[in-house]
């Protein structure tokens, strides 16, 4: 376990009231002092967005016991994790954890999440963080592989905290927990949702659309998120907020006509 | 100029009203065939945000034109390059556009962009993408510089069709066209927004918060986004969204003592 009392920032987009946040910050308890700002309400798939053309709102919650302060949050999990800093944490924290998700944030899916959001938005401000996702969507499905497996990653985590990586994607698979194989360091599997629109009439004559979509990919080898947990593992994805596609540059650099065509 | 009818889909953040979606048509005309599918209301910073919980609603808008079909979508700029994907286009696109944004998304802007949101969902549905943006945040600002490159980018971009990189962040300053001087092919500015939250109070003694920042760089050397344009040329920005960071699974495979931890 850790010595020093560490200061630990939560959140996720399942909302304040969710079963995964629950179970995170008991076990977040062990390792320090611990704040919550999380959504008031589902706030699943919206990513890196935040809210400009709105004010944003904060209830103080008496949820998870007298010793954690806690915070539903009108915003967005970037939101939460914004104000959280700002307006309610008198210091960095040294750790920011999101989850645990409803829900699978492996291959493309880290993209869309609002869990990875939070915890990317932290880690933008220096702060190590960590996002957890149970590929169960049950929100009421068993929690026991997380509640083994959450702390023995925490620490893992916090030992190398001098690591480059401090943004990581963990994903929980959905067997018995003594089925668990491993944990996984893995890279992000590529791959996309073919999207399916639902099509649906008002009572007016008026056509909406649900977005549902199915989940393609060809990268599923060894080595992937998506690959490790169809295989009993625990997949660990060290992820960043650096977009550019370095190798990329040499090569638009040789290729493109720039210079000849400015003027 | 390219030989090949383009199929070209357009979309952007700010909606299908502002005057960077129709300098974009505009140009995206020459090129081929266009269909535009964009947000019936200013979408900014949504990410790569979609819409989960309510159904979205396509109305046809006639705004660019007869040989254009355009849709403005109640959902967000992913939102809608999925639906049109699914709903709208026959088959899919050779070129998706989106923009130009009425401000800045160079550096970690990239990340909060519903611009780049759309651009990247295009480019993971295996379609080349260039995401455009006029860091001039003035809805009424001029566009000289981006109607005399944004078509030299597109040709770029067409001509080397089978290069590896399949989605670009075009950022055009803020300066007279004839200042120009050039385009540099760059790596995205490390950078992040210094949250500072305005708070005020309801009628009704309710606090609320608006969310404001200062944007925060050590990182605005050269080869920057942020350095190409402060110096008056146009950014381009190659991006991916295999968020992996590919250079810490070694690391972590070393470091982490992740056998002994199971079981």
């Amino acid at each position: 376990m850790i010595d020093k009392k560490l200061k630990i920032l939560i959140s996720n987009d399942d909302s304040i009231y969710s079963r995964g946040i629950k179970c995170l910050v008991e076990i977040a308890k062990q390792f320090g002092e611990v704040t919550v700002v999380a959504p008031n309400r589902p706030q699943s798939a919206k990513g890196h967005s935040i809210t400009l053309t709105e004010p944003l709102r904060l209830k103080k919650k008496d949820l998870f016991g007298p010793e954690v302060v806690a915070y539903a949050c009108s915003g967005t999990p970037v939101d939460c994790v914004k104000i959280a800093m700002d307006k309610i944490l008198d210091e960095q924290p040294d750790l920011c954890l999101s989850g645990i998700n409803h829900g699978s944030n492996t291959s493309i899916n880290v993209v869309y999440s609002g869990t990875m959001g939070a915890a990317m938005e932290a880690a933008i401000d220096g702060v190590p963080s960590i996002g957890f996702s149970d590929v169960n969507y049950d929100e009421e499905g068993d929690l026991s592989v997380c509640k083994k497996y959450v702390p023995i990653i925490i620490e893992q985590f916090l030992k190398f905290d001098k690591a480059k990586s401090r943004l990581i994607n963990v994903n929980f698979p959905s067997i018995d927990v003594g089925k668990i194989k491993g944990i996984k360091i893995c890279r992000q599997s590529i791959a996309m949702w073919k999207e399916d629109f639902q099509e649906k009439e008002d009572p007016y004559g008026g056509k909406y659309y649900w977005l549902l979509g199915q989940f393609k990919s060809d990268d599923i080898g060894e080595g992937t998120d998506v690959h490790a947990i169809k295989n009993g593992f625990i997949s660990v994805v060290p992820v960043k907020f650096d977009l550019t596609s370095h190798e990329d540059i040499d090569y638009l650099n040789k290729e493109w006509n720039i210079n000849e065509k400015v003027g």
